[in-house]
């Protein structure tokens, strides 16, 4: 592996490039138009791997990262996030450049950007199915019908857009399961109020990887499951064999006395978010490189962190494994968050990759 | 107030400077050194005010922080985390530079820097006063006689570094004080065992803060004080008209049916940080801006987050005054983090701050 100097997250490209071949074959299969968010690697050369699935639309969840992968040779382009009056100027910009598309929820965002917005563009409306983080309710088929009308012809009214957050509430892929039907009688609902040739983009790597039932649904938009982690692991989409990336982190020292080791690798590294496992919370668990890649042990996980440093529990007789100078691994928790912190990024093989900086 | 695009922080440079002009003053009556952290504010810009209140010597809290102070005319610099044998060489360079202190806690790491760092630098011992992050426990006094010995010529042994991290479980100024006062016996403790003659170097903002026995302590090197926050004001180390920072973040959608509204600005902004209020878990505290800063208002909280998006809850005659379209601020719970995660940074008047890229 390359040295590792600070930490890194270190992409097993084997692995990454599976799991995009995967969701890129199911998109196929259920003949649904493949739009992967982009929002996890943040990365320009990881974005390239896409392409070798056909891929060539893509999401963003902020104008800067739309601006980003735009200059990365990105041409079409959903930013799946509440239109930001503030950033008129820059969407319209980029508007002029690629084939954009914006999400839109209420009167006075539509009227702002119809007013503001002159270069050809298209919008979504975003619907809330049941996570109500944000959207016009599925079922409020009135205000829903009042934003279909373009202000004028420069604007494209497109379809819906729907993400199933609340999906990562589920502990097992039937419980997924279960939601996405509640999710699929509603986009029945959808058509039968707002007509049968309606578009519908759905989002969320725990339905696409887990269901195999797309009825009505015309675009995916899933991200996270390029390099998954180990909050979708516990929700049942996916195994640990299938997640692609791991924190390298330097240990600095050591406190056998109480089975704990010390990581240079904290908040600013990893984000906060975490699990509860067996009753502890747990901020990653603790891999060992190997040849071929990386081996989880057992036990040893991240359990407390500060701004810059980490601290490993578990077993005593595996964390007296651990040395001073040792470079472990730690699969993170939430993947997307912990990569758009790390700027130093390689491929097991040592490629350098380029990601957007903050 | 400067036009706001997207997630900013903005600084009362007025009140910054008033906390670190406070906070020089203290370490000048009980005549201790002053080495601000400067891993709150991650600027240049901002690093420079202190040198109106007499800061010529820093601590950073990684290698990378060293060289971006280093590059920006700082010339004594000391990196409390324990030393990373995977930078050797950087530390070295770093060392040729700038007078560097750099902070040790076993003999594998003393051998380490001794072995490879030719150029001439300091080190300090790390002791572990009962926070149990790292360090060497206060009374394991053979260990610590053993580090005391510098390896070669070019070392300089300087004494001994205390983060009392600990007091960040506390919720009064009462309880940092008691805890202090176990602090400063195990000092006293250290002295009686390895002179009268040794160099303690002390941390943390809330005993800082809150305390005013100083007794047998050459040095302070808090840093959160410069912005303080919500945390902060939990523990008692400051009042909410101390908080120099908030985040300025637009509304981009309203839910007044379930008493919501949504910003931009999420984890990514903020990180993850969170306190309870009440019962309640709070990311934030929502300010409005006014013609002189910014003023509290009752019961508006950042309750939800996700990657890029937040949720404000409270109560409707509150919420209901929030519009599509408006910048609200939010006071961070974790000042150090955020400020490290905004690129985007101004003062109240406009000023654009530079800070460390990540």
């Amino acid at each position: 592996m390359v040295n590792i100097e600070k930490p890194s997250l270190i992409i097993n490209e084997e692995i990454a490039r599976r799991n995009i071949e995967r969701m890129a074959g199911k998109a196929r299969k259920y003949q649904m138009a493949f739009r992967p968010h982009f929002k996890t690697h943040h990365s320009a050369d990881v974005g390239n791997w896409y392409r070798d699935y056909g891929v060539s639309t893509i999401t963003a969840s902020s104008v800067e990262m739309a601006q980003y992968f735009a200059q990365n040779g990105w041409s079409d382009i959903t930013i799946a996030f509440p239109y930001n009056p503030h950033q008129w100027s820059e969407i319209n910009e980029l508007a002029a450049k690629t084939r954009l598309g914006i999400l839109l929820e209420s009167d006075e965002a539509l009227r702002h950007a119809g007013k503001h917005i002159s270069n050809k563009i298209s919008y979504y409306i975003k619907i809330d199915v049941g996570y109500q983080r944000t959207g016009i309710a599925s079922n409020d088929i009135e205000k829903i019908t009042s934003l279909m009308q373009p202000p004028h012809s420069t604007f494209d009214f497109n379809g819906f857009i729907i993400h199933a957050g609340h999906t990562y509430g589920c502990r097992s892929a039937d419980a997924v399961k279960s939601l996405h039907n509640d999710i699929l009688e509603q986009y029945r609902m959808m058509k039968s109020h707002l007509g049968e040739d309606i578009f519908i983009s759905h989002g969320d790597t725990p339905t696409c990887s887990v269901c195999d039932d797309f009825e009505n649904i015309d675009e995916i938009r899933c991200g996270n499951f390029v390099y998954y982690d180990l909050m979708q692991k516990q929700i049942g989409s996916c195994s640990l064999e299938d997640i692609a990336v791991v924190v390298a982190v330097p240990v600095v020292a050591t406190h056998y006395e109480r089975n704990e080791i010390l990581i240079y690798g904290g908040a600013v590294h990893f984000s906060k978010d975490s699990l509860d496992a067996n009753g502890s919370k747990t901020f990653g668990r603790v891999v060992r490189f190997s040849d071929s890649g990386w081996e989880i042990t057992e036990g040893l996980y991240l359990k407390k962190m500060s701004q810059e440093h980490g601290t490993i529990g578990g077993p005593e007789h595996e964390i007296r494994k651990l040395h001073f100078g040792d470079v472990i691994g730690v699969l993170p928790v939430h993947s997307c968050l912990t990569a758009d912190l790390l700027s130093s990024q390689f491929t097991l093989d040592g490629k350098a990759i380029r990601k957007m900086l903050r």
